[in-house]
C-alpha cells in the first residue's frame, strides 16, 4: 500500500494524507463514541479534482473509500470498520459557497461547507436557507444531503432531499457528474440527484450541490402548548395547520417526563405553566407580513383550542428571549437524558394520523417486558417522527438494562413495522442498522436496492458495509 | 405470439386483451396525433396483481410492454414503436381510491385515476391535491408520477415527484414493490421511489401511489399585471415572493403576442386593460385566512410594484367568473396557437434569473436565421420554465415552416443549454427526445442512466426506445 499512499500524496499534497494514529483518531471514532474503526488513512482533498484523483487511484489499487463530513451522524455511517484497510475521505477542504443568486434563489455550496455557515450567508443574502439540527454547528452539507437529514424545518421546507435542486458527484470510477444547474424543473432522464441523496456515499461521493433558498420570514413566533394526550396535540397540528397553512414551520412534542427531567438537570428551565401537563407541544410560525400579524394569527387559534378545549395552557413567546428558552427546553431533552445516564434510542416514524396508537401500544408492550422503564419521547410531530427514547428504570443499573438493547429496540421496532413506520426516520442506516432493515424490507427492495450498488459500485469499494 | 395472448386471456379474462385493430387504434396514437404505432394486444388488467401476472407472461415470451394511462403525454412516451411486437398495457381499469385520511393529510390512488378525480376526491375530503395541468380531464396519476408532471401548481407545491410520499410498482420481473406507507420521513435504503417517479415506465409500472395532501387555501384570488419585459416580470416575482412567502401559487408570464392570438381566435376573450402592454402575469394568491386578508394583501404589493415603476396596470379579480376569466386567457394560449396554424413547440427551463437573457437572445438568433418567425412565449416563469413557441411568419407556408423543426429546436435548445437549462422541463423525453438528449447530457449521466436500466430491466422489455 506504500505505493498507494505515495501516488495519493502526489496527487493531493503528503500533508492531507494523515496516516499518524494520534492525528487519524478523531476521524475514526463515531459521534456517540460506541465505536472506533482503523483506517489506512485520513485523505482530505482540497476540491472535487482532488477527490476524482483519490477515487481512480482506490479503484486502480482496489483500496475502499469512506466519505466523511462532520463525522457528526448517529448510525455508523462515516467511520470505517475495524479491518485497516480503507482510507477515511474527509471533505473538510472543500469548504467554499461558490454562488448565491438570489433572484433563482439558490445556493451552490461545496460539501465541507459547515450547516451553519450556509445559514448565514443565506442570511447574509437575506434568505433563508432552511434545514436545521442538532449538530449544525459541526455537520456539513455533504453530509446532511448523503443521509438526507431532516431536523425541526421538515414540517414546511422538507428534508435535505427536497432542498436539493442539483448535485455534483465523484462517481466510484472517478468521473465527475454535474447538475449543478440550478433548475426547478428538469424533466430528461432518471433522477440520479435523488439515488445519490441518502445513499450514505455508498454509490458516490457529493462534493457540491445547489441548495434552495427562501425568503426570510419576517416574523417568527415561538409558543408552547400544553394538552393531555398525544392525540390532542394531532388535533392541535391539523387545526393550526387549517390556520396557518406553510406559516407553520415547527410542531415538536415533548412528553411531561421529557421536561422533567430537563429541569432535574438544568434546573433553570422549567416549563411557564402553573401546573403540570402530560403533553406539550412546541410550535413555530412564520410569517411574511409582520409580527403583528403573526401574533393576531397565533392567538387567534390558541383561543379557538382553548375553547374547544384541545389544549390546557399556552404561552406565546413575547421576546426572542423568551423564545429561546422555549426551544432551550427542546433542545436541552438529549442532554438533560444524557445526564441521567445511558438510555436506548430510537428514530422512529409513522404516519402521523397512528402516532397516539403506536405511543400508546409500544408504552405497554414495553412496560410487560421492561417493567419500570422510563419513556423519553419526543420529536417532529408534524413529520410523524418521534425519538421515543428509553431511559433505564429509576435506581436501576444502566449498564444492565443497555444490554437488553437489541430486545428494546425489537419491540420498538415492531411496533413502528406494524403501524407501516420506518425504524429510520431521520438518521439514515449506516453500519448500525444495515442488518436490522432486512427484517422490514421486503426481498423485493432489498434486491432492487443491491441490483443499484452492483450496477453503480461494481467494486463494493464506496463506504462498503453501510446501507445495502 | 397465440400462447402469449392466449395465457393473456387466461390471466385476466378475454374481453381485456384487445387486439381488433379498431379497438385498438386510439391506444397507438400520440396525443397530437403526430404518429401512431402498432401493437400486439391493448391488455387492460384490473388490479396490481394482474398487471404483475401479464408482466410475468411478457418476461417470459420477451414481449415488450408500453405502459399507458391517459396518453396525454406530448413527447411519444405512452405509445408503441411500429414493429408490433409490443403490448399496450393500460392502467385505467385501476381507477379506485384506496384510501384517504385526513389526519396524515394523504390519498392512496391507483394509477389510473383520472387527475381531476383525484382533486375532486380531495376537495370531498375538504383537502386540497395541487397537481393541476391542462390535461387534467383525461390524464391519469400514474402517468403524471411515471412523468413526474409540472403544471401551474409547482412554484408553490412542486413537481409531482414532491407530491409522492410512496409508490407501488410491478418490477420488471413481474414482483410487486410497494412503499404505500405514508411516511413523511423514512431513511432506510436508496430512494427507489424517485428513481420510479419520472423513468416512463422504463424501470417498471406504477401501480398505485400515496399522495400528499394539504389545507384547503380560504381563498384564491388571481390578478393580472402588465409590464414592459420579462425582467420586470421577475422584479414582480421576487417582490411577491418575499410579501406573500408561500402564498403565491401561480405565476404565469404571458407576451402580448400570446395574448392577441388568444383574441384573434376568441374575439370574447381580451386583456382588461385600456391599453396594450408587452408583457403580462397572471398570478395567484392562495390565502389560509380570509378573503379579505388576501385581498389587502394583494392590493398593498401590487401598489408598492405600481409606485416602484416595476408594473404599469393591474387588475384583481373580484369573483369566481373574473378569476375564470383570466386563467382562461392563460389556457386559450396554446388552443389560439392551434388555431393560427402549426407551429413548433419548446418546454425549455432555465435558472430563472437568467430568463429575461434567454428571451432576448434567442429571439434575436431566431429571427436571423428565420426572419419573420413568430415568438408565442409563455409559461411558468417562477420555476424557470417557458413553453418557448415559435410560430411560421404570417402569411408564410406553415408546412414548409414546419420542415425546419430540427433546426428550429436546435437553435432553442442550444441557447436553454447555453443557459445551464434542459430541453424537457416538464414534458419529458419519451421516443421523441431520446435521442437529442445526448447532445446535452454528459457521457457519465447517460451511463449512469443506462447502467440503472440495465440492472432493473436487463431484458429491455419495459418500454423500450423511450429514455435511455
Amino acid at each position: 500500500m506504500t505505493t498507494f499512499l505515495d501516488l495519493c500524496r502526489s496527487a493531493i499534497g503528503a500533508d492531507y494524507v494523515v496516516t499518524d494514529d494520534a492525528d487519524m483518531a478523531s476521524y475514526l471514532i463515531d459521534w456517540r463514541r460506541r465505536f472506533s474503526g482503523n483506517a489506512l488513512a485520513v485523505v482530505k482533498p482540497a476540491n472535487t479534482e482532488e477527490v476524482a484523483a483519490i477515487v481512480r487511484l482506490c479503484n486502480q489499487f482496489r483500496v475502499p473509500v469512506v466519505p466523511q463530513g462532520g463525522n457528526t451522524g448517529l448510525v455508523l455511517g462515516s467511520v470505517p470498520d475495524d479491518s485497516g484497510t480503507a482510507i477515511v475521505m474527509s471533505l473538510v477542504r472543500l469548504n467554499r459557497i461558490r454562488a448565491i443568486d438570489t433572484v433563482n434563489n439558490t445556493m451552490t455550496a461545496e460539501a465541507g461547507c459547515i450547516l451553519e455557515n450556509i445559514q448565514n450567508a443565506a442570511a447574509e443574502a437575506a434568505r433563508l436557507f432552511p434545514l436545521s439540527l442538532a449538530a449544525e454547528g459541526s455537520c456539513t452539507i455533504g453530509g446532511n444531503l448523503a443521509t438526507n437529514a431532516g431536523g425541526t424545518g421538515v414540517l414546511r421546507y422538507g428534508n435535505a432531499r427536497e432542498l436539493c435542486l442539483g448535485l455534483e458527484v465523484v462517481t466510484p470510477q472517478g468521473e465527475i457528474w454535474s447538475s449543478l444547474r440550478g433548475l426547478r424543473k428538469d424533466n430528461t432522464g432518471y433522477d440520479l440527484r435523488d439515488l445519490f441523496i441518502g445513499a450514505e456515499g455508498t454509490l458516490g461521493i457529493i462534493t457540491a450541490a445547489v441548495l434552495k433558498l427562501f425568503p426570510q420570514p419576517k416574523a417568527q413566533l415561538t409558543a408552547l402548548a400544553a394538552m393531555q394526550t398525544p392525540e390532542d396535540a394531532l388535533r392541535l397540528l391539523t387545526m393550526t395547520q387549517n390556520h396557518c397553512g406553510a406559516g407553520l414551520t415547527g410542531f415538536e412534542l415533548m412528553s411531561d417526563f421529557c421536561l422533567q427531567l430537563v429541569s432535574k438537570h438544568y434546573p433553570q428551565m422549567r416549563p411557564p405553566f402553573a401546573q403540570d401537563h402530560a403533553q406539550y407541544v412546541l410550535l413555530e410560525l412564520s410569517d411574511n407580513e409582520s409580527e403583528e400579524h403573526a401574533v393576531a394569527l397565533l392567538e387567534a387559534f390558541i383561543g379557538d383550542a382553548l375553547e374547544a378545549g384541545i389544549i390546557q395552557d399556552a404561552i406565546v413567546a413575547a421576546s426572542i428571549a423568551q423564545s429561546k428558552a422555549l426551544w432551550n427546553l427542546r433542545e436541552h431533552i438529549p442532554l438533560a437524558q444524557a445526564e441521567e445516564g445511558k438510555n436506548i434510542k430510537h428514530d422512529i416514524s409513522v404516519p402521523i394520523s397512528s402516532i397516539g396508537q403506536f405511543i400508546q401500544s409500544t408504552d405497554v408492550q414495553l412496560q410487560q417486558q421492561f417493567p419500570g422503564c422510563r419513556m423519553v419521547t419526543f420529536g417532529h410531530l408534524g413529520d410523524g417522527n418521534l425519538h421515543y427514547n428509553v431511559s433505564p428504570p429509576a435506581g436501576d443499573s444502566a449498564d444492565a438494562f443497555i444490554a437488553q438493547q437489541a430486545a428494546v429496540n425489537r419491540v420498538v421496532h415492531d411496533s413502528a413495522n406494524r403501524y407501516g413506520g420506518s425504524i429510520s426516520a431521520e438518521h439514515g442506516v449506516g453500519a448500525l442498522k444495515r442488518k436490522e432493515i432486512r427484517d422490514y424490507k421486503s426481498a423485493v427492495e432489498m434486491a432492487l436496492m443491491q441490483s443499484i450498488k452492483q450496477a453503480i459500485d461494481p467494486l463494493n469499494l464506496m463506504n462498503p458495509g453501510k446501507v445495502v
